[in-house]
């Protein structure tokens, strides 16, 4: 089979079809930060990615299909094992992929957009999945007694995730390491024997 | 002069107007929530509130400057004079009046839509004034001594403010007391001899 016509029957699994995905999800979250859901469209994303429609649509026949798929990098490093064996330095790695995904381009658009109740289903999984990493390391750490079991350990990791994902809203500009230290200086006093870094 | 030939010649101060306003007010908050700043229309708020287009245009030109004057009164309650000598009863008394707006028909909906750049002016001048009110209480506490000057107000009311405004986000319903003793409970530890109330 030539290359040629395997183009039209199925999907590449090779590196350059890996570089399609990569600008397709890239396209869809610039497209979707700028249009929003309802003024999204596949021709759009094509366009902006250099790609044929039919190379989207035989991957993700739906908007919704494709922007849960462009969300997906975005939220595979949650799922990443997160163990030090220290609290604070397992919250300082996670705060420190919120903080990428914030810090990107078009960031707050992002997360403005995906309110549109048509994505509430993505939203809502992309806030559980980030939630749950957290909430992870908090298990972790009452498992090996670093932190008692009684701590309030759902309002911490709320505090924590909200507050970081909204500071920008306040402060113009998202967490840089300074915020993300004063962040845990207040969440994490309720906990005794946890001791924070200081700042380099 | 008549009534009715009053009518169309200014604006009203009686009982009767400020009935029309307060309809006015809620049918563009209920009109914003439902529809987004780009397709409310004055036409559709005047049937909503069963007014003339007339009695809306007079008073408030343009759309911007009608969902301003909307959102007015939810605002107005931050300016209150709040100093009952106690952080904590403060903190309180501007945790009820920001819940109480969180818990209007459609909260959700306004907090999304407010996110619209036409609007980035009434959201940022709106966000300011709530967090300007809990910043006063904390500077309060530490001008008669009952926190330390040092102490990072600025992060401990980030946390609140949208800790509560978007505890719903994840949670589905907006916080009520229990929730906001918690959230107290984990904002205020990192300061010294600051007690909270048992929930009842």
């Amino acid at each position: 089979m030539s290359e040629g016509s395997r183009k039209t029957k199925g999907v590449h699994k090779g590196p350059r079809s890996q570089r399609v995905i990569e600008s397709v999800f890239e396209a869809t979250l610039a497209e979707l930060a700028e249009l929003g859901f309802a003024k999204l469209t596949i021709e759009g994303v094509a366009k902006a990615a250099g790609v044929s429609r039919t190379t989207i649509y035989r991957r993700w026949p739906s908007k919704s299909e494709l922007v849960a798929a462009a969300m997906e990098p975005l939220l595979a490093p949650y799922a990443r094992e997160i163990d030090s064996g220290s609290l604070v330095e397992d919250l300082l790695a996670l705060m420190e992929i919120l903080s990428e995904n914030l810090g990107r381009p078009k960031a707050r658009e992002l997360i403005r957009v995906l309110n549109d109740p048509s994505l509430r289903e993505v939203a809502r999984s992309s806030a559980d999945r980030a939630f749950a990493a957290f909430l992870r390391v908090f298990e972790h750490a009452q498992a090996r007694g670093e932190i008692g079991p009684e701590e309030d350990v759902e309002m911490i990791c709320h505090l924590t995730v909200y507050g970081l994902t909204y500071w920008a809203e306040h402060h113009g500009r998202f967490p840089g390491e300074a915020e993300r230290l004063r962040l845990l200086r207040v969440v994490l006093a309720p906990l005794p024997g946890i001791e924070l870094p200081q700042l380099a």
